[in-house]
């Protein structure tokens, strides 16, 4: 039974302009987790979460996640976490639903176009902001549902359980630890039935989607040694064996222009890819102009959509990214770094066991180096491993999500990838056993981390429309065993 | 004939502590030519130097070199130039010499055991300082041997004319516009007859040396370019071409460990090396020993004596700098950087023609790209070029110099290249068209440019002497065209 959702939908409408002022105010908290001195704005972004959590009747509670790591004079925002209604309703399901409060660095004179914490919307409906997108707008969207619910004297279908964190943009520092805990039983969240997250983006700017897996990374350090200390090019070139020469040489193996990674075995871990599966990407929203744009040149490894599609989300990518130790400041030194560390990092897909990867670099690097026949030392190691993460697109939460996108944008909404990671999808995963949907509320030209970050107003309001009707098909979705139970 | 030269000589160890303490007045002025707050320090030291000179009734001049480049709040420090005596005799020859009297930055908490600004002599007569070896004991051991004469009551053998500089340690800016000015008919370097240079150091720690070449420099850059900003590797990776993975390939195929330059054409430009040159190599006091302690391992290309000394100073090398524009910070980065840009050097030697080395590296840089058939766009480009120098040993200036060490360490000199540059060398040679001679005072282990740089007492006392000798032996120094006039 499709939810009737008419009186809802039609008081958000009526809202919007009260919701747009909520958004402002927080986007004027410039809440920078990055950022020391603008600790006391992050805390004071939680506060203001919190209070508008509470000015709606929600349990609300303020947690401290205890100092910071590394930086032991500053102490985490707090996670805001709450339930509404604030008693349990035991007849209906239990969803979990995650976003953060904090906000990436910016400064007008980065190149911003209008004052980063001060909403500015142009004659399109672009409301452009630090924090607009990513992630105050979703967040609030969670807040404007509830209110939207209350105004309009509609039921509220579900018990929403919310965890918002102040930390995302600096590693999400403290939050694993508190969700394993929160989700054991007769804890804070031992009770979900499901999970979400709004904290991605749609692939374009027309179609929205479902979000049902991102790939893993396992990041690498390749250390070359040999001098005692940094040496004199004119003093000790032609002498000396140097290990900028074996470090480039040996990162030289590790792949090709096109992205072919050169790493014996390392194609072979990758899952199949299934007739079924392959004929997914042709009916995706997606053309190589999107690509072409947002790549900023035309320096693509594929001229097809569907191999573009299958390289971001579905197959394993090796990145260079750099090397610590060698001379990077513009001009000219004559200098032989004595020690070198070369960084880069494999993107993994399913069913890449990380362990199994590590394995295969390790072994790869140090024959490329053997093979040099160099008195330089090398060491290669993993500096940090997050797992790939995949979801049922079956299952009733993604189906449920699916009408929800039906009912508010009259479009069938892509099943989509990421290429990059969300840790916690796979904490909140692995810590509930539950179902994990992403359902991005903004767009592909958002610009998240970059300057000029907006949020279009239709996918704010549209998006909040999107967020309630969501609860109403997940609390009645069907839970059948074949959908993924 | 053989001066007689034992009064002189005793003279200079009457006067030891007399100099010793002029060393240590001079290192504690900290003439930081780099340092802009130091630059009235800089100064200081040069108008030390004018005093030290004038008390002996040199005439001298501080002459403006103008407005610093790229800096130009700041105006460079003075040459200093003197003439000794200050009436030029014409019967006697004219020796121009060349020296700097501004120091590399230095910090105690770099490293320093004792404080760099206060020359402090252990028990076995190591003076340390910042300056003390370069070049601030050698500029003063032209003074010293003023005062000797002086004091001996020895006839002043030659006209000594004088250069020094405040600006060497930061790339000797205005130097070689002065030094070309004043080399022409009726300036101040006009009448020199050869020309002293004491600013490099013996090849080891016992034998006194005569340098008569030096490797040029060419020093290129290899920018390759993408996408229109960088790029996060979760979202890129797999789907553009990385102009990172193009420039540690092409880089890859420059040079090998062994240190192989692999561009086609470079090695024929090389001068064959002689049987004759061969054989010289072999006498030369050095150890592979002498090698290990100052790589501070083992990690040599050759395990020889001849082929290492051939490999610094008689054969081309190719060193990788590193990378600007990549990640270059401790820690990780999943960034895939949208423009790089590869630095290296080669070293070149007789009878390279820099032009013609340039076209070398461009050609092939370019094949090599090419060859891995990427979108990306390079741009292979020249940053600087300095030539390589050698005179002939055999001039009467080498000849003269050769018996003064003779008479004053009882051992014939080496006769050695540097595989570095200094670039007023050529300067002087082009300008005067005159034999310059290197005439090191320092050994191998001052640590020039390095923490606890130091001159050995002895090096500084019988440098004295021997530079006083030197002017001596070439003021009778036959001039016969056989032996290079």
């Amino acid at each position: 039974m499709a939810p009737n959702l008419d009186s809802y939908f039609q008081t958000v409408d009526d809202n919007a302009e009260h919701f747009i002022d909520r958004l402002r105010k927080a986007v004027a908290i410039p809440s920078i987790s990055a950022e020391d001195e603008r600790r006391q704005d992050v805390v004071k972004m939680g506060h203001f979460l919190k209070a508008q959590l509470e000015g709606l009747g929600a349990h609300v509670e303020a947690r401290p996640l205890g100092k910071q790591p590394h930086k032991e004079h500053l102490e985490l925002p707090p996670a805001i976490i709450a339930r509404y209604p604030a008693q349990k309703d035991e007849k209906k399901r239990t969803i979990l639903v995650y976003g953060h409060y904090d906000v990436q660095p910016a400064n007008l004179s980065d190149g911003w176009n209008t004052e980063p914490f001060e909403l500015s919307i142009d004659d399109k409906g672009r409301m452009y902001g630090r924090g607009s997108t990513d992630d105050k707008g979703p967040v609030l969207g969670w807040v404007n549902v509830i209110e939207s619910h209350q105004k309009a004297g509609v039921d509220f279908p579900v018990n929403l359980l919310m965890c918002f964190e102040g930390m995302e943009e600096y590693g999400s520092e403290g939050l694993d630890d508190f969700i394993e805990a929160e989700a054991k039983p007769g804890k804070f969240f031992a009770d979900a039935d499901a999970v979400c997250i709004s904290d991605n983006y749609w692939l374009g700017t027309e179609k929205p989607c479902l979000t049902y897996g991102l790939r893993g990374c396992n990041y690498y350090s390749i250390e070359i040694s040999g001098p005692g200390q940094d040496l004199h090019s004119g003093v000790f070139g032609g002498t000396a064996q140097e290990p900028m020469t074996d470090l480039v040489r040996v990162m030289g193996t590790l792949v090709d222009t096109n992205g072919d990674i050169k790493i014996p075995g390392i194609k072979e871990l990758v899952a199949p890819v299934t007739k079924e599966e392959s004929a997914l990407y042709k009916d995706i929203a997606f053309t190589m102009d999107n690509l072409y744009e947002s790549l900023g040149s035309q320096t693509s490894i594929f001229s097809d959509k569907e191999n573009t599609l299958m390289g971001r989300w579905r197959m394993p990518s090796l990145s260079l990214h750099g090397i610590e130790g060698a001379f990077s400041a513009p001009g000219a030194k004559t200098v032989i770094p004595a020690k070198v560390i070369g960084k880069f990092s494999i993107r993994t897909v399913p069913d890449m066991q990380p362990e199994k990867v590590d394995e295969l670099v390790f072994k790869y690097v140090k024959e490329q180096h053997a093979k040099l026949n160099s008195k330089n030392k090398i060491n290669v190691s993993l500096q940090h491993s997050g797992k790939w993460w995949v979801a049922s697109p079956k299952h009733w939460n993604f189906t449920a999500a699916a009408k929800a996108v039906e009912k508010v944008w009259k479009v069938k909404p892509d099943l989509t990838r990421e290429g990059g990671s969300i840790p916690v999808t796979l904490t909140f995963e692995q810590a509930t056993g539950k179902n994990v949907l992403l359902l991005p509320m903004g767009s592909s030209t958002d610009a998240a981390h970059s300057i000029n970050e907006k949020l279009d107003r239709r996918n704010y309001i549209e998006g909040t429309k999107l967020l309630g009707a969501y609860l109403h098909y997940v609390a009645e979705e069907p839970m059948g065993e074949a959908n993924g139970a």
